[in-house]
């Protein structure tokens, strides 16, 4: 796999489908897995790592939905390589950064992959844009094709053995990538966010912590995996979902309503920004992004569609603009390079500019 | 003369052209005279600023630069018009506000006119572009012209008489509109406007104070009316004004060597605001413009001349787009219209948004 080739397609799991409205981005199953047999986490050997490598690939090959994946190596990969690869979600951090036989597998439209010698032996992921819950179908099926010829940790008492006990039992992380700049300029967010403390549900910024999050937005993702059925799990998942989207709505209702011109003013200026600067850090581009996609839920702005923001959300990392300048940046030189990928690519665009004029 | 088309069509003074690279909007020559035979200033009756109008309005009806001038009798404009002709720098706000018989007389052009009873019995002015020191010819021969036949308050000692002393001389106020943008980046404007001050010329912010200018205009104007001729008047003024804009080239320079991303992004992110907010206050609009301008001064923008720069000044002011709106605007209402005229404007012209790309 040519990492090269790599950075100029964008994952399929960007297409922005059925993404109501701008609002929801993507949905995330993952499943952490262990083989019987091997010492999990910290307590397993080198040599029982190469192990879990061979018996994964040999398992892989022999799926229908991994057969032709590509695996990478991880002590392969140079510094930037391995981040190209984080900031696209196919590997985690942990397993870009830890030492010691590992690696990922993905399918070409990165919609599957399997994080190998992570915390855990497989860690799975499946991504799709939108609430479709194509995610936990992927993931399930892929579990199934697996599960045919790996011999996985379980116990019937506890489920799906982990090295975390946090993981225990389904193994099952289900999320969902939502932007939410409606309920954080209506000042509704933190009532949200306690509301859904109460059940047993995370919402995270992506990018940063509680109502502050960078681009406004959010992870919604489970916490518990003892106790209910997977299928309990996706479902409240994708019903708390639809309820976000819900207020998110209304509070974007209520922002047209009472403030038209400074939601309109906002948007436009993003956009810009977004279509003229020549110094763009990632933190302000991320902002000015949300605006834009405001714009796209409030159909303020049409034609930045949200597979051409999911896109340059990913493209204008630190890892990717270092890969296309084939070189090492400074922030600075990064900040240019960002600035001037983003103007090219909005250029290529036909946007209407009076599109949302009063 | 219909106000509605005279707020349509702008005054040839803002062409922009012989402008130093938009350093310099525009020069003015301003001349003080009063009628021999009758009382100054508030001593004045109201008979005698009838006879003041007569005698003025026949000796331009005389002449050959006036001699087609529009005549507006300010008694008969409602207060936004008055506005509009304060705005295009026609009449002086003290004539617009003030009682009893006056008005003012100006060419197609509007880059000569003729304040009748303001706090002389004659105010004449020429504004013509750049630097090119037309103002100065123009407005001495339509002295001579309109001296042909009205007797002006002179004596040998003092030179022409006026209402207030500070003018007393030659009555010549001779001021130059200049754009010194780097000068303030530069932080260099506190001791380049303490040098002036050692001479006998002042250095104001055409709206706002010292170095904190709106949209960083400065207007450059002698002081002093007695002692010195009206030509070396005019000279001293040309020196000082081509001293400015070397100054201001030098800091501009500086800025471009020390730190063009930089530069290049305030300009490029103006342009982007100008063309795309939906709310825009004036004082936003001018700080706005003069990176606009720089941008052009410094080649880094191409596409939107000074001239039109100059004009979106004068038109986006508040009685202009009152009358425009033909009705009262509230603040609110005046800030979305003036971005809405400033980005259909702008929509017009070609610029070349990636023209200044390093």
């Amino acid at each position: 796999m040519n990492l090269q080739a790599l950075v100029k397609k964008p994952p399929s799991w960007l297409s922005g489908e059925d993404d109501a409205g701008g609002i929801v981005v993507s949905c995330r199953a993952r499943l952490a897995r262990n083989l019987a047999g091997y010492p999990f986490g910290t307590k397993i050997t080198d040599e029982q790592r190469d192990l879990v490598v061979q018996q994964v690939l040999a398992a892989a090959k022999g799926s229908q939905l991994m057969e032709t994946a590509t695996f990478l190596d991880m002590s392969t990969l140079d510094g930037n390589e391995r981040r190209v690869l984080v900031e696209r979600h196919l590997v985690s951090p942990a397993l870009a950064d830890t030492k010691g036989q590992r690696g990922v597998l993905f399918d070409q439209s990165e919609s599957l992959s399997i994080m190998i010698n992570e915390e855990d032996h497989l860690r799975m992921q499946a991504i799709f844009p939108g609430l479709g819950g194509e995610a936990w179908s992927r993931i399930s099926a892929l579990d199934d094709e697996l599960g045919a010829s790996l011999d996985w940790a379980f116990t019937d008492k506890l489920g799906y053995l982990t090295a975390c006990p946090t993981n225990t039992g389904t193994g099952l992380r289900m999320s969902v990538l939502i932007h939410l700049p409606g309920l954080v300029l209506t000042e509704d967010m933190e009532r949200v966010l306690h509301g859904l403390s109460q059940l047993s549900f995370a919402v995270r910024g992506v990018y940063g912590e509680g109502s502050n999050a960078l681009g406004n937005l959010f992870q919604v993702s489970n916490q518990s995996t003892l106790g209910s059925s997977e299928e309990d799990t996706v479902e409240e998942l994708m019903r708390i979902a639809e309820q976000l989207v819900a207020f998110e709505r209304d509070a974007q209702e209520t922002l047209i309503a009472d403030a038209r011109s400074q939601v309109e003013d906002k948007v436009w200026r993003a956009y810009g920004l977004l279509s003229n600067a020549r110094v763009l850090s990632s933190q302000e581009f991320m902002n000015l992004l949300s605006a834009v996609r405001l714009g796209l839920s409030l159909s303020v702005l049409k034609g930045v569609p949200s597979s051409f923001m999911n896109q340059i959300m990913i493209t204008t990392q630190p890892a990717h603009l270092q890969a296309e300048a084939q070189r090492a940046l400074d922030p600075a030189e990064r900040d240019l390079r960002r600035a001037e990928s983003v103007r090219r690519k909005l250029a290529e665009l036909t946007v209407d500019t009076e599109g949302g004029a009063a």
